[in-house]
């Protein structure tokens, strides 16, 4: 799998500042502009949250009819635009329009993220002093970018990547994501934009993102929760030249692509609102990828075995519980569960075995303890089905959570 | 509605019992039993959970061929046998065996109910002991017979209800449940054992146990995990003289278990662990009722919306972005949200208007916080699209969840 790098260096054609536009009061970063000198093929995933905002529904739009010339992306932070109406809608057009002016570019070449209170309209006053400081400042200072994107969110997510295609030319690709933090009166948000100076169609700029985050950023849990905003974005400028044209170009980029996703998606969890531990969920032996899936993700929701991940216990009933009321067939005489000390696919030699044959093994409690105790720990489930699998990436759940959405505003 | 007791005073032919058999250490009531002199027609729901525990697997065997004719329940604490092969199914057999042979009657006349620890082996010393002692102590003692079910309830939970047939005859429904108790290393089990001196066939049990469960087991949510044991059954033994014949008796029978039963369910969530708050969800204008349904459970499982009714706070944004996931095409636009203090269905002179149109109401802050600031509060989400409705009965998410499923064991 391709290295992904903590930084972001420089990617060619592209800017980026972040700035204090006033969307929040106490003079943190709060608004981000990444801007491409050229126009960028562009593709993107959305929430399927009936309830999307109101930057959803116009980037939508936007793709559908002018994906290949994307020039600029604007994220505020303080304000979700969700639950906003038609005053919604206009706001995120006008900030388009405003961001065009400024660039020199047409309006509908700008796409729109918002993250923070629903329920609220944009502070266009903030906007305007947003896109203006931000204009003036474009750079290669990605750390701000990141930063700027932030909410309750402890530290700054962003990371890059490499890939040198067939015929040597090289490009790069970056990106900056938010994730679980959480803001009155709403929900943790994940955003990611992620661009690349490689020369991609638009179909293959969407196959790619689809293939990348649906492996990524659709495999976390924090709290099951979806947000009326939730997006990744992907645009590519084709500055370094490098541009992609046969399958197997299409496939180093994907990979790479999904690399670095992975390791943004990571990061949400990692930072996700109370987190103290890691957890890799690894499913093998499901009818299929979509059962698979479905069983990790009705145990990465469960209450119970999220607190128990928190009490560092080993609780082998309540996963094997869970995976057994995920509307999934499995047969309890063939399901194997194993627990893993850090992040592991799969089992290895230091695994332990805690259920077979529908009972617990004679395994030691001390030892499985001791792997509970670790700040990451692995799960695999096999359920002696079939050929589907899939790995999930989630976490645990403490106090802070509750501390954290119960008590912020009272 | 039917009027129900929170009292248990007779159900002709019925006998009960709840003693200390030893599997638990402290000396606290876990072993009971319900017995019918006569055979009773009797009728079940049970989990659909892929791990079903030994008694869930042979009460179906026994139901499918003995339904009519079944005649004691024994129900015991501290140990689920779930996960224990084919060991904890023999264990099971042989406790409906001894049950039999000190009551006079076949073993498949008995059916049996666990709930306690996964993963561990009957202890059959204490079953004999609880069967032996429980047998001599048979009588009305209800209220004992309810707290030897409990594990970490903290209140037993029982009730009962008359009916008068259309014909001047009269007959009971009686019933116990448990439910939000947690115990190493496994998680809160329902059960409910549900006896009536009525008359009724196979099929009106069954179809009238379905109805009643369907719209108040099913109706609740603590946490949203369902167990390997979750278990409800209906006896009748006729002994009342009182026999269901006409569509207008089975449906006032109807009626009565239905109420009957709802309390038995708003009782396991009102003693749900780590519980400070009693949330009635009215969803209406759905699609039809399974979207309602639907809509209701995304709401009542959702951590974010959980954490908010701890925390007193009227985040409307959560309960609609919760409803805005669930899978249910709702229009945001002819979407309405309304809050009133205490359990009512629907909206009352007192409801507060929330959000129509997409977008927040005017509302005061002070008002809405007030509403939830109750120890019961009713949300009603209109969807604005059909017919369908539903109810579904849930609860906050405390620090003493997190307390009690994360700190069990540590």
């Amino acid at each position: 799998m391709s290295v992904v790098n903590t930084t972001i260096e420089h990617v060619a054609g592209f800017r980026v500042a972040g700035v204090h536009a006033g969307f929040k009061k106490d003079g943190r970063l709060d608004f981000a502009l990444v801007v491409s000198d050229q126009p960028c093929v562009t593709a993107g995933v959305f929430t399927t949250n009936r309830m999307q905002a109101a930057p959803v529904i116009l980037d939508q739009e936007r793709l559908a009819q002018n994906a290949s010339a994307i020039r600029a992306v604007a994220v505020n932070t303080g304000c979700a635009n969700a639950c906003t109406g038609e005053e919604g809608l206009s706001r995120a057009r006008q900030t388009t329009q405003w961001v065009g002016e400024t660039l020199g570019c047409a309006p509908d070449a700008v796409l729109v993220l918002s993250t923070g209170v629903i329920g609220t309209q944009l502070n266009m006053n903030a906007m305007r002093q947003g896109i203006d400081l931000a204009a003036q400042s474009l750079g290669h200072e990605w750390f701000a970018a990141a930063k700027s994107i932030m909410t309750t969110d402890t530290r700054p997510k962003l990371g890059s990547v490499s890939v040198t295609l067939s015929n040597g030319t090289r490009c790069e690709i970056a990106g900056i994501s938010k994730g679980a933090g959480m803001i009155a009166p709403n929900m943790a948000t994940l955003l990611g934009v992620v661009i690349t100076d490689a020369g991609l169609s638009a179909e293959v700029a969407s196959r790619a993102l689809q293939a990348a985050s649906g492996k990524t950023f659709n495999r976390i849990v924090v709290d099951g929760d979806m947000s009326t905003n939730d997006t990744v974005l992907l645009l590519a400028n084709g500055a370094s030249g490098a541009t992609i044209s046969s399958a197997a170009d299409e496939a180093a980029f994907t990979e790479a692509l999904t690399a670095l996703c992975r390791k943004l998606a990571q990061d949400i969890v990692r930072d996700g609102e109370g987190v103290t531990k890691f957890i890799t969920l690894h499913i093998t032996g499901a009818p299929d990828e979509a059962a698979a899936h479905q069983i990790a993700n009705t145990i990465a929701t469960s209450p119970l075995v999220k607190t128990a991940f928190f009490g560092g216990d080993a609780n082998w009933g309540r996963i094997v519980a869970a995976a057994g009321r995920a509307g999934v067939p499995i047969p309890p005489e063939h399901t194997r569960l194993w627990i893993t000390a850090g992040e592991v696919e799969g089992t290895t030699a230091d695994s332990l075995l805690l259920f077979e044959k529908g009972m617990p093994t004679a395994f030691s409690e001390q030892t499985s303890t001791a792997i509970f105790r670790n700040a990451s720990v692995s799960i695999h489930l096999d359920c002696g089905m079939g050929a589907g699998e899939a790995i999930v990436w989630t976490c645990d759940l403490s106090y802070d959570y509750v501390k954290i959405n119960g008590d912020y505003r009272s």
